[in-house]
């Protein structure tokens, strides 16, 4: 028993397993009349989607996404929208390895501690597959905060960072791996080979940014935009920190540099003169970008063996046969950039709620 | 208009601003015949308090809560708590200086942005002195998860490391900085000094730990352990950032160091090897010790004039004048301990409603 | 443990017992810039008050509210809203009597069975008192649909009913009854003598209307307009039936005489030939009379003794010393306005959130 | 955009229109190792399904519900149950009709007045076809709360009434009007063939109950088990009416005759000497038969033609062609059923959240 449900007014409700016949979610609270099709979601599925280069699983599926509900001669209709997407790669193999075996750093354990049961296959519910629901949701939410640019990049893995000064966002695409410093994108290739030959894995630092996010959005106290976000981004599979605008760096700094100063542009409207803040001062965007970094860890499915129990309470030796995936922290950025459209959507929504001229 | 209530099944709803006549909470969902009384719950407001050392605002008050609803005869009765705290401070003195001017780094112009009016006293509802309500709740949330050990402290003070290896739980309430390593405390109080001197304001990171939380609490996906702790703790007055277990330094490990192994211990239980995950695997507390950090930026509030604009739309300059606080992070840690403690009850009452026997 | 929170997005939270120290509550979700003050409720609160007739409770308070947070310079900021109303009839008395008693029809023995503690002074958290926090947040709703109104009257006690051809709002504030038929109004009172004389109580049906409200509030399928003011009107002490338009009439109907057919009026406008709906279809409002009807259960404080048992589990009778409430039902008129007005603001502002414009 | 979740902790959220590919819901909060297969929902379908009788509408299509996630070698799992119906009469036909003109008595308006767009084939998402996933939901429920008996039955259609002294549960199942009083049952074929003749519709009135509720289910205040069900029951199509145990009949009572009066049964164990509160006080469960009514209006899709306006905004007459379903109320047992099993799985997974032991 769980809460599958992100969002207040866009609620997102997901559903499935690794290897069940589907994955989907259903949206309710997506406002009525906006033009909607398969083809608005899809690319951005196909961006997630693995198998695309040598640095990601191999699981090959179409990941082909299914509108069943809430649009009507291509507008929605202010009802639920129910999307799915059919599992392909269910091929039945052979999981007595990892049925009862414990993967070190995986939910297996957990799942087991706390429901006594669960479907061991891919990972099941907790499978990295339930974020596909994820980036589809997120390419319904940026419909609704039209006007709004969402967009994330990898800005680290393990210890190779990239030089900001070189930051490109045309460099994000252009490389498999996400990088905005196309110097870095061509290290990181050698970086990742390495770690993969060792039979290793990488943690990785992803950015996400928000542009055009007017001043206003978020609700105050519980519901802050940052206190939403951190939670939207932290519900993200593998995820061990987050942070807004200069965040850690925030708690060793000094606040003659960390204040955000403030003057007039030349047309007389407020502007910021840096953004440590992030965009958000009190749990309100204040008009400037939305900035959040997540880290993600290492996945401890290696080709190394790692010592661990197994549900008969058996000490025991797990390891990753054949490929692996080096760094999962290259596939959580179209995710983490559904989570900031998700949450900046609800908040647009909280918004009109509040603010709406009686 | 905003979402002033924290947690699903134990519900913490506050409210009240710095200078109104009083703050208070409403505590919905605690179980009933659990022994409580006013007295569970002063010392942990006057740890909090105020004017305890010379390194922190001087504001005044025995901030004396009282107990107006859902306990009879010495304990609960499942029915709300109401808790109040009288605003003793509140001497109108002259706002003109403020009332206007946004003071960079504070909530006073998105305030203004979303609502159009505020409460501009001592910054109001976005005032950290919400955050006594908290701790508050905190003490009856305490009691619920009876058996579990919350407790925190201050790590870093601006770019000032303490030494793990000196760590001592004992010192941590033998200095007024909250720090664990007693070394560091002498020098941090000159540290601090020197910065209040300069007129400046220096940021912190808080550590916060909950022992002998038994293995399952958590639900998955959307409300994960880590993912309604990290909103918790981001909810907190100048947060900008939050991490689990190793947090950011695990976006940059291996998975061969990152990885918790498992074994069995003498009496065939199993034990984790190590604790970089901060004792929670995909959502679900895995009997480890809970570890979380939160990075507090540094006030704006600082006799150095900054540049600012005010409701009027002209170029100002804001300072704040006599005494200021250098370091607000120090007063975070009873709060962050209260939002760990609250986020255990929600998820311990939580899992007796998922596997609680049929 | 209880959920004590009405609303989706204009949230009323209620807290108190019967003979605590107060009552009151915190609405969260009220829009900024709303003129308020104590004296826009206080009448709402005087209207509910016992002891003003001869056929209510004697129970002799001035139910003074305050305003503990939410509103500056009488403005509310959108901040919560605290109310606080003090318990001044709380004289400590002997209720040896009723500790331990369950008095049959109240909520003793559940509130025993399911807690297994319970405040037993004046029912406690049972209390109709609690029912004086919802007329409150009633009064603050009416100000947010500002232009819709809400009213009520008593439309039967017991087997006397009114004659609605003689329907005259201005009757209900000029009879101590509520009763929109001042013939009736004149019947009812010798007949609420005799049933008080006889020491027995008469159950009520209330009736509440709200005017003006335009077309699309409510939200299907689970949060239709009808549906929430279904939950609302059933949450109120000893309501035991809640109906819309026709109601139960309309299960005893047929199609051609239930249909509300459509016709233009003069200005070109939509309108409905009858209203059998109740101002309600699909769950949205559609332009007509709100209608909605609750039908109220006799009290079972009487002087009359009733056959019961004890927390011992011995055989024992109960029955009302002294002066008794004949009619419970008269007094439930100002708290069914107020949870119609608190359902219609809370649609209001969804509704908003759903259409405002992009 | 709407609210289509119903439940706090078992939660049902439902999507799909009368007409698109599919119907379907997520069933959020089901407890883990539970027995599940298609097996244990697909009768309570067949027994709701059209097309059964010459009573109901001819829509034929088997309704046959799959399973797709949550459940994992026969046992639940603890993750979302996503449940699918494909919808396979949805032939294409002209809609010419009814595109544009608002059936009297139907949503069309209203949803066209909120949203300004919606499905209008077959009524869209306010069509019956949505409780089809509700009483899927009900069979899960069922399984949670084992042990309780729901069932229901149609005790009045029009202004036919059955003889309670008749009451046969064995009844309800061999008459296809859900009769109970197999006197009645006759009566009703006869009148339901001349309503059908006339072009007509009536209107019917379901009874529900529970049997071996333990004392203790429900959460006051507002929360309450008679609230949580009035919503449940009145979010049902065309219910105008909710009552619980005597309902309206104790709005025209007498306390003598009104009270529950208690007593003890020769093994010591409290007993009510009747049961006029339905099993329910102070909105908790008292041990004794749970008990709600419901009533239905008449359809307004009759051959008879009734006047209406289209969305033009020109005046004009509604009638439907072909066979119609004369009581719409028919179908409304199983739905009533599953929403009280709902109710009740969530009362329950409530209570042991809220007493279960520390």
């Amino acid at each position: 028993m769980s809460f599958n449900t992100y969002g207040r007014l866009f609620r997102v409700t997901t559903w499935g397993e690794s290897h069940g016949p589907a994955i989907g979610c259903v949206i309710d609270g997506c406002p009525p009349r906006i033009p909607l099709s398969e083809a608005d979601i899809q690319p951005y599925l196909d961006a997630r989607r693995p198998g695309t280069s040598r640095f990601v699983t191999q699981r090959r599926e179409p990941d082909r996404v299914r509108i069943l509900s809430g649009v009507f001669e291509g507008l929605t209709t202010g009802t639920p929208i129910s999307l799915m997407i059919d599992n392909m790669d269910q091929r039945s193999k052979d999981y007595s390895e990892i049925k009862d075996r414990y993967r070190p750093g995986h939910a297996d354990y957990t799942y087991d501690a706390k429901y006594g049961h669960r479907d061991y296959r891919g990972g099941g519910r907790s499978s990295a597959r339930e974020t596909a629901t994820r980036v589809a949701a997120g390419a319904i939410a940026r419909k609704i905060i039209d006007g709004v640019t969402v967009r994330g990049a990898v800005i680290s893995i393990g210890d190779q960072d990239i030089d900001r000064d070189r930051w490109d966002w045309n460099s994000v695409t252009d490389n498999p791996l996400w990088c905005p410093d196309p110097v870095a994108a061509k290290d990181w290739e050698r970086y990742l080979d390495s770690i993969r030959k060792d039979g290793n894995s990488v943690g990785a630092i992803v950015e996400v940014q928000a542009d055009d996010v007017p001043p206003g959005w978020g609700s105050p106290v519980y519901a802050k935009l940052d206190t939403e976000l951190a939670a939207g981004l932290m519900s993200i599979n593998a995820v061990k920190g987050v942070e807004i605008g200069d965040g850690f760096a925030a708690g060793r700094a000094k606040g003659t540099y960390n204040a955000d100063e403030m003057r007039l542009d030349d047309d007389g409207r407020i502007m910021f003169l840096a953004n440590h803040s992030g965009g958000i001062l009190g749990g309100i965007s204040n008009g400037n970008t939305i900035v959040a970094r997540l880290a993600i860890k290492p996945t401890s499915s290696m080709l190394t063996p790692t010592r661990s129990v197994n549900a008969k309470g058996e000490e025991v030796d797990v390891s990753t046969r054949g490929r692996h995936d080096p760094c999962v922290g290259i596939r959580a950025v179209p995710v983490a950039e559904a989570m900031l459209a998700c949450t900046l959507a609800d908040a647009f929504l909280m918004h009109r709620a509040q603010i709406g001229a009686n």
